[in-house]
């Protein structure tokens, strides 16, 4: 299906966001990419309706991914979150929001594909977010 | 694997049922079709054992994909249960089946292979459902 | 805490009325009581906003526990449910709204309790539902 | 409501089996009790059908707690398994049935009644398993 | 069972506070108390373990709720959250913790019990968290 | 991403084998294959971490599958664990460990990806196990 929901993916490393995007884009999302945090607000602040983020806890220069996906759902209370870090596993617990997953690097292809699947499939059956925009 | 479990796919949108057709048989399952509630109806009262149903909530003619899950429920009560939907989300809380999954338009592909796959792997380790036919 | 959730009790049988009533008063919540499907309608339809549903399947005069159940989330999407029954307990997987419970008689006060408190829990961080009246 | 599901309760601890005993009976539960391995195998093998096993992984004479819920698998395949234990919480990872439940002493007595009935409350809607005995 | 899991308790209002602190104590728990964000943060530095944080979201002088869970999960990474709230319900998917709950004021004592109990149950089989005293 | 976590296949089918071990390749999983129960014991002692196991409970020479689960979760205490099987479905739930799957053949290979991706998203944000080697 074509024009499936849109996902930000925000990843500083080049390399890891081309194989990231390229795995979900396979999966049937559209994609909204940003290599630094600063760029990662300026998408959500956009006025679209983003219904995923997938992001690395160090984001580049602007806030982190723990602090990206608190705006997110600031905007958007019931965007699916998914966490991909190396080294900042544990603060998890403390730092992320509710109803996220957080990957450890390295992870599989499946795994981020089946995150994100999962945490969209499992939206409350609420009324449709209004857009913030 | 060959010969997974089957599923009754029910859509009277030609372009969307070839598209969910070929996600669904690239992950491996075997496919019954119907373009109408009529036509869902009789492949579920046909005898073979189905282990997965996704239907539109707009079925064409006949019952309507609230109705064609709980007719399957009976006949199958462990089937698992995917609801496609353009404009009746929002009816699910109250026509749904418990244990189902709905997906609103447009969905990524992925998200429809992670909604049956998910159910059926968390069906209890009851006996297995007497054939109806 | 005073003045906890609002529950719509619905049983037929006058002392099991009685025992699940206290029960559940016991554990805080504040009960509407109906002896018949057609009372239980004309509480959800009274404008006052419900948060709970607990209903035998037997439900006396008019509608069963299962179209009860259907048109209070009609009214209050995210209403939690209970059904209680003596011997349709095969009928949930078809006739049961999602991410509702069933208990078999006899069961323990306990799990009532736990099950309408489990239900009542994981609500979801929608918007408050407006009150249909 | 009297006559709730039985439940075989195994503690070798004799005021720490009162303790239980008195928390499960309140919650409305029907108890057997066992103060060894080889009594709780008797009680699983007499016949009559039980709901619910809480157990200590410690259960002086006989076989230990991780034996004696894969014993009441084998007859009862969907009976609710709670093991309370002090040293052996580590092992549940192996030892563990699905679906069942650690608690660690000290435990609170709202725990307990908690995880017993969490589970009696998400048996699935199969048939009723046919009695042993 | 004496001497279950301790909770820390931090509300503001006395009378909710008391209220609050005698139904977990019923339930078996054993509790600190706090009536403002300080003292919260105090009892957290204390050196003792915690398994378990029930928390206003206006905790009066010193950090909010949100605020006091954090700091709580980076000392005691599996430690159980529960929220109350009369207004900050909205605020949750942002701000709250992974793997919490929230609870709407007026709430039933049942929900409260059942809330706590059900996340102390989950707990990982982790290794015990070493305390940082 | 290459590299993925690592996955212990055992299988003594050769054709099932190279059919799981390419669905598995291809979601991104860095494979070890046995072809007997031997052989899966003596990757699991190697000494190297393993994430996570599919195995038949049938494995040729040596323990089965249910036991070979037990010894993996013995060395790795939160190894993601998915049984398949042809006919020893119904003992799963007293020869299971906790949080596994078992998945019936014939099986789709989405449920195998899906049901191992699942289990992995899931682990909880403990510090990691250290190796046993």
């Amino acid at each position: 299906m074509t024009d499936g929901p849109s996902l930000l993916l925000v990843e500083d490393e080049a390399l890891l966001l081309l194989s990231m995007s390229e795995v979900l884009a396979d999966g049937g999302f559209a994609l909204l990419e940003a290599t630094s945090g600063h760029a990662a607000i300026e998408h959500l602040d956009g006025g679209g309706e983003i219904h995923g983020l997938v992001t690395d806890i160090r984001a580049g220069a602007g806030p982190n991914g723990w602090e990206i996906a608190r705006h997110a759902r600031k905007l958007f209370p019931t965007i699916a979150v998914v966490y991909v870090t190396g080294d900042s596993f544990a603060e998890w617990s403390a730092e992320g929001v509710p109803d996220s997953v957080i990957l450890q690097k390295p992870f599989a292809d499946a795994q981020l594909v089946t995150a994100i699947s999962t945490l969209l499939n499992c939206q409350p059956p609420a009324p449709p977010t209004p857009s913030p925009g």
